[in-house]
């Protein structure tokens, strides 16, 4: 039983390893009880030899996992690889047992701590040193994150910032991005509710420029951009969401999606890890109102994009801005936003809709 | 009849102004003979109020153009905007007459050069100050780009410079953008084949991270970047799909998307405008070949955005290496290619499938 650094111990967990290598850990509410064999969909580890090459225009790294392409889509309800196994014959990731939130190595990785030296290609070639984990956020196939109790998601709070910790442990990791991409409209290949972790061994480039923004900020301001950001949302108050006192939801007055919003604690932090219990337990509530809306708005399950914005690993940034971005992809019923090319031509959106108004129709949502 | 500045003069150029306002040029082959009115879809302007305002995070502008959100979406078979008006009682964008591509302002703009001050809104608000094109690439609605003859081909690149140059007089636009965006799986509204440009008051992240990029090359080796780059991908030949001498195209060793395609002159230039017309015409050729190989990938229309990356026009920059970007979407047959976590979140591409391997499949298609 592994000590897991929470806010107030709360929680529970334990590492296994799976019959292939790849770590497991389990988390729960309660003391982890595990009823049958760690599984693992085949017995034998994937060959995974990821390459990062560099681009020299956009200045950032680009990921080559070829042996991604056979990796598993939209498989028949017969078989769940994130299910806890039923039938032994056909094992999938998860055992059975008492637990919450599962994560574990990605079987077909993007980055690897892992990885090979490559083979000689272009200049700017080597390997792709990282890590990628799949979080399980509940043993139902059927939910959505929004479905967790209060209690579970800030588990889930808590599990990303003991990944974070534990990613950073060996010194390779710069950065930790966790992220839920939902919606079968925007490519999700595996509909049981889950997120993903990418751990990267430099800061990519969103992160880069978010650390280098805020520092500037607080440097000819003298305060830092998270804080003074949370003061003057609630002072003007037509885009806050919710305000649960310790964090808050906020459609940016700069949204580049329609319903762009943001989950944010009201007392600057720069990790998850910074934050107390309390706060970890408010911004839990926050999210889960949040995700609520994004599906209340047009009455279905909106296609969406969460991603965790935390410090990079290398050192402290009290600067850097904590906070969650939720990218809803519909911008009316049935009608998606595609980056198209003023965003990925020129890396700026469009956007029909005033973030005041948004946050209007948000507020209305009735839950 | 104005003016058309194209190397070797052998195209035709003549300006109107439409019922509510806005300007429209018709560029031919052969002289420009218009035989019916020059026609609107209605005869009021759009009140296009577009304002920009700043994420102070990621350090760009976002477009909010509120009335853009009632405009034209995937019309009945019986009317099409783009297409010459047959019927004077329900008039479209364009007249009928002698002429191959049009090029008119957007009637639902997310800049314009009169955009006026906004109301006073959050920090970081102000007009939507650029222009937003439509450039109408044929007059048949049924075709593709890549059905242009070499010629009319030929003939788009003299018109991308045209407007490029154009857009820039007044002083106020510092960076064009043209762009195709295709196929109803990315959110194309009208099928009529036809492009856009966007024109920013600004430099926009990408190109001002191109131009960095590439001014820090030359500076410390010297010598331009895309006349390296063209050296090195002739020296190792796998990654070019097609040389035809004073152009080529050329899977990037560092492609984002799995059939990604650079366009590009053998010399490096900065902007269309600096080719000269065989170099113009050779562009043209490379490009339709190039088109037409990503629709015989998988035997249909694969849906794409095209990018033209040319310097930023408040000064010199012959750095900046001018390139067409191609990015395909489909990765395999019926899989689209999502940006999903690490591509929105952090910024950085995952890729299933070496350049290598994708070139190798694009140049082995029969045409």
């Amino acid at each position: 039983m592994t000590e897991f650094r929470t806010p107030g111990n709360r929680f529970h967990s334990q590492d296994f390893t799976k019959p292939d290598g790849r770590p497991l850990t389990l988390y729960g509410l309660a003391p982890i009880a595990v009823t049958s064999e760690i599984p693992s969909p085949s017995p034998e580890a994937v060959d995974a030899r990821p390459v990062m090459r560099w681009h020299p225009l956009r200045g950032e790294w680009v990921m080559y996992a070829a042996h991604r392409l056979g990796r598993t889509f939209l498989p028949p309800p017969e078989y769940n690889p994130l299910a806890p196994t039923s039938d032994p014959e056909h094992p999938t990731e998860l055992p059975r047992g008492t637990y919450d939130i599962a994560v574990f190595a990605n079987r077909f990785p993007s980055l690897t701590l892992t990885a090979p030296q490559p083979e000689p290609g272009p200049a700017g070639t080597r390997a792709g040193v990282g890590a990628c984990e799949v979080v399980v956020f509940s043993q139902s196939a059927q939910g959505r994150l929004a479905d967790l109790s209060e209690e579970q998601m800030a588990l889930l709070i808590a599990v990303w910032a003991d990944r974070t910790t534990r990613l950073a442990e060996g010194g390779t990791v710069r950065s930790v991005l966790a992220f839920e991409n939902r919606g079968v409209e925007v490519g999700v290949t595996l509909h049981h509710p889950h997120g993903q972790l990418y751990a990267y061994d430099h800061v990519p480039p969103v992160q880069a420029r978010m650390l280098e923004q805020a520092q500037r900020y607080h440097t000819e301001g003298g305060r830092p951009w998270l804080g003074d950001f949370v003061a003057e949302e609630r002072a003007g108050g037509e885009r806050v969401v919710l305000d649960d006192g310790l964090a808050l939801s906020v459609v940016p007055p700069f949204a580049r999606y329609t319903y762009e919003t943001w989950v944010l604690p009201a007392r600057p932090a720069a990790r998850l890890s910074d934050l107390s219990a309390d706060e970890q337990a408010s911004l839990a509530r926050v999210l889960k109102d949040a995700l609520n809306r994004l599906d209340g708005l047009f009455g279905g399950r909106m296609p969406y994009l969460m991603t965790v914005h935390q410090a990079p690993l290398d050192g402290e940034y009290p600067e850097f801005p904590l906070h969650i971005e939720l990218y809803p992809y519909l911008r009316a019923p049935g009608r998606m936003k595609y980056l198209a090319g003023t965003e990925q031509g020129a890396g700026e959106f469009a956007n029909d809709k005033f973030p005041e108004v948004a946050a209007r129709e948000l507020k209305e949502v009735v839950l």
